[in-house]
């Protein structure tokens, strides 16, 4: 109730700091009889996970999940499954000279004001360190989704800074620093370049991020408040940085008229998806597709005005390993947000109309 | 728990449908001591009302207010507002062709899905009609932040369609059909022709909705998940219709700098409001602003492709009393949403800080 | 979350007050699908209804019900259920000598101090009245449950202050005026003159009540916190006046050895039913058996000691109409608490383990 | 939402099995600036540990606790508080034998077929243990309402099988095996040999446990369903093995006239506490009064008939370390369900009614 559980069928609670000694989360409402492992969990907290190119922070953390409680013989039994992971490389003196000022930009200035008292140390609960363990918790939705529906999560970097990111396939996101669903390598180069650059100017910059689940169910999500998309815009706005979400046509929608932006039917499917498969709240069975709007990292290492607790004028900068596009990284966070949503709405749905309800239509459906 | 509830600590229950008889709240966590009666509620339900222009629905209804429970001598005594809202208008007849068939764009094929039965007098439940409940607790909410912190909730239309609407003052958006904070005669005007060509045509549009919240006082909002912008999305995104929302800057962000975005602080205050008066999850004290995109409405006289429930091709048309732009009305009910998050998180911060935590600081803030 | 909601997935929100216009509830949760009219639940009303006998309060209340929406055709739609009784029969004037003192036993004290403001009419929303829409939310509940595993709820009073009530049959319970399970002519006039007596005498008193549920599914409950147990003796002491709850061997079992306690099984069934249908806080698929112990109506028209808002000492007698025993119209209202609670569970557990799990085991059951 | 969790406002979430590599909870909610440190928490646990004389389990843990989270330099910070306590004693070949039958009186058998698979070793999540993270939690709520109300939390043991324990003196409880508030020694001599040759039988008896909240502010509670009192009876029924709650004069009230049962008030306070503190499910302000009825252990070294998975019939007899009398831990474990329910009302309270309305009146209060 304060904020650190989501999910209301399929609970995720995490808790901890960005050098505290551990993070982690409870994960509560897992269906019995999963077959699961840390071998499952830990190849998404590896796409996640810092260090990996020169464009993220350099933080070293090895992110190894540890499955405390939950699952036994393999399997899971229906009770909360703990995650652990330990924090390894906190470097806590990186931080001191902004223990008592506040960034231009960051969530500093609130928590100081909301709870009088704050641990400085790496944005402390406000750091995004924190997706990791909704990420761990999402590989378990994910398993269990694809098991029981084969409802898979891709995701992509379409913009970063001003440049755009044409779609080729999804495919390419592997492949990449920036998971660019793209295979032109010359404009891979330009990002990398681009990033080297703001590097170097001590900057940052903001990105967007596309994600989709494909296979959904038809009927998920509740038609008042709790809506599919109302849940998701939740969820993705609770992610570190997000200032902007669409689902399906999204702002697009302002221009459109009635006649063009209604998907119509056939008997073959709908023919086209500006709803991003959503309508009145509830799943249609297509892809659902999202877009989200991240802005450019608030810990940056040109110098910035700003006041200290006393109200005093300080110029502020930011010295520690921080990422300059924390967009970068969000790509299986998002993915992670839209997992664990649907997951909780597959069950709000079993539970309210029965699980033999819950069915993809054969009719077949417009993708991306 | 299954979506009709809206908020943890200031909970709003509605119930009803566009033909029922009866559609209405129960407003449940409302302090003790507030004075209230239907003279407060009425105004914010008249704002919203259908039939006030030829721009929107020609449905009449009164939308009269009735307070059940909850008060007794003119003060709130900290037991559930019952709000009841009778449905005098139903015309059920206009539906009768589509019962049988799904409108695209139109929730009428989710629900049959879900449910495997549904109400399609007026869209049932799926109706904007049951936005008039929310607007009623809302201005319960509206009262209660006004007394205590000085709270207050403005809204406009910022685009119509392709048409712009240029930012001049709040307060000329009372004074047209359209909410447009515009004293440009000829600009409503020629939203007037564009209306009318449209409603000719049988066809609908998009719009473009901004609210704000001012005078907020710092420190509201979880820093995880329940994120006061996070809470934000989830309620905008919970209006009928609404494909996109932004805070602050929104997707402007994705080709921001840090060193443009972040907004600097001085001993008078912060120098902008990129943030949209959210940091972390929290606000900062400065204005929340918003932005949502609603997407034309799905009932429009123009034919259709669709299927029946057998999945047989058929054309549709709707000939029912319908919206032209949803987004006419959509002013008001955004305010609503704003202002119910802003109440529940008023409450929550109060549990977990005490109410002398809550306050406004000193500090000068940037405007809109 | 202000406590005037009951259950997570079958979620009854009431609203309203002894002497305001009207009181009720939204049902929301409840499945498609199930036939439903007020036919379906008025009868559930009439059993808890004033005005039956002369042993209880002569208010005249007829507690008709209205269903207000969710139900389409005949059927409910899946969306909430809102249910609305009018109040015929206010006497307000009868409370005017207690607004301003308190009664010994009464919530009149504590609502003052919590709230700073009541309604004093009747209890306000602290009467017993307020039962009434829980007990027709709960008539919904025993309908499905009867319709998906054949569930029934029995009740019955088996002690009315001094006089012990030793059980015959359920059958009987309908048929005297005090639920009593016996068909012992002079028993029930023992009871009728011992009521007569403490109604001359100005007095009131306690009662037992003993309520089971019969053919439950096996598996029922979450291990933890929400376990089945917890959650009747949650809704039990929800009802007013109760002072104590028991499941199965209740207090007994502080004087029991484990070889006594614990029910063998055989591959027959279970030997006994000491746990009350319930083990490890999940049904056994045994009956659920519960006692409660009803405290004696604190308003009496014997003068008592007591103070006024202002601390001074008064004399307190309660003249309005009343029930001199409060357990006597009890025992409809707990199998409605015991239906909303095995309702709720019902539906947590197909989420989390799907509706096929939900199933009676053959094996035989020890009934009472 | 699958029952793991306690609590709306001061909420805890617990994890683990009773032969995992750990156990431990989530505390979420805990108000800011509160001193804390694993030496706060670690004596409420040295209370209810094993292996503390002859008459409990001998299984030997430490049960030492870690704060993970949720505390910076000393204080807490707002943020979710994450307690670890390593399982160290873990014999799981102890529970071979028992793997494929039930025990009677255990949820071995509903654990089964809830959920079609289960971790046997020690009973997994439904050992008692689990109330290790649960005490831990609430020495965190005790510290917090004592600092802020003043609030004091004492329990006993009243009955121990057939041998009740007049109540002398709270002290006395610290300073014998059974947390029995007396200082006759020969009463205590006598338990002792009750439990020794128990124990040699291979047998199991119940208990009663009393338990007070003291100095409690008036006001907190809900009036309808999340009563203080239904969330107390739903906390400790939610204690292993408890049977029978009551809250005040509890089940005697059954036999009391309203003209003995109703506590008179004078200028100098309340004149008696058959309430138990609580009226109209809110706190008067009077001490909390409440009592539970502990079953015998199930599991026993006695041979019982049962049945195995495949419903063959079968003799199960225990041999793993149990305590031979669960409620002889109990006493701190009562107390610490006590705390939680009232620091969770403590914040609602504040929520709805701000702080400044959570007192204590002055009149007098009447005592145990």
């Amino acid at each position: 109730m304060s904020g650190n559980s989501f999910g209301k069928l399929f609970t995720v609670s995490t808790f901890g700091e960005s050098h505290g000694p551990a993070i982690g989360c409870v994960v509560d409402g897992c269906p019995p009889g999963l077959p699961l492992s840390e071998a499952d969990i830990q190849p998404e907290l590896d796409r996640r996970k810092p260090g990996t190119s020169r464009h993220v922070t350099q933080r070293q953390e090895p992110d190894a999940v540890q499955i405390l409680s939950g699952v036994y013989e393999g399997v899971t039994t229906g009770t909360p499954i703990a995650l652990l992971i330990k924090n390894e490389d906190q470097r806590s003196k990186d931080y001191g000279n902004i223990a008592d000022s506040f960034r231009p930009g960051h969530a500093d200035y609130t928590y100081w004001h909301k709870y009088g008292v704050r641990d400085p140390r790496g944005g402390g609960r406000s750091s995004a360190r924190l997706t990791a363990p909704v990420v761990g918790a999402a590989a378990i939705a994910k398993k269990w989704l694809k098991a029981q529906y084969g409802t898979e999560f891709l995701g992509c970097m379409s913009q970063l800074g001003e440049i755009e990111v044409p779609f080729q396939d999804w495919a390419h996101a592997a492949h990449n620093p920036f998971f660019a669903a793209t295979g032109d390598a010359a404009l891979i180069a330009r990002m990398e370049t681009y990033m080297d650059e703001l590097r170097r100017a001590g900057d940052s910059i903001g990105a967007r991020i596309d994600v989709i689940a494909r296979n959904v169910p038809v009927g998920l999500g509740q038609p008042i408040y709790d809506k599919l998309d109302a849940d998701i815009a939740y969820a993705m706005m609770g992610i570190n940085a997000v200032k902007g979400i669409e689902i399906g046509a999204g702002f697009d929608s302002v221009a459109q008229r009635g006649s063009e932006h209604g998907d119509e039917l056939t008997p073959q499917g709908f023919v086209g998806n500006h709803s991003g498969g959503i309508l009145g709240g509830i799943s249609t069975g297509q892809d659902i597709t999202v877009s989200i709007a991240i802005k450019p990292t608030s810990s940056i290492r040109t110098p910035r005005r700003s006041i200290d607790k006393d109200g005093n004028p300080v110029t502020v900068e930011t010295f520690g390993r921080h990422d300059p596009c924390v967009g970068i990284r969000a790509t299986p966070i998002a993915e992670a947000m839209l997992a664990l949503v649907l997951m909780d709405h597959a069950l709000q749905h079993r539970a309210q109309c029965g699980d033999v309800a819950v069915r993809t239509p054969d009719i077949a459906r417009a993708g991306r």
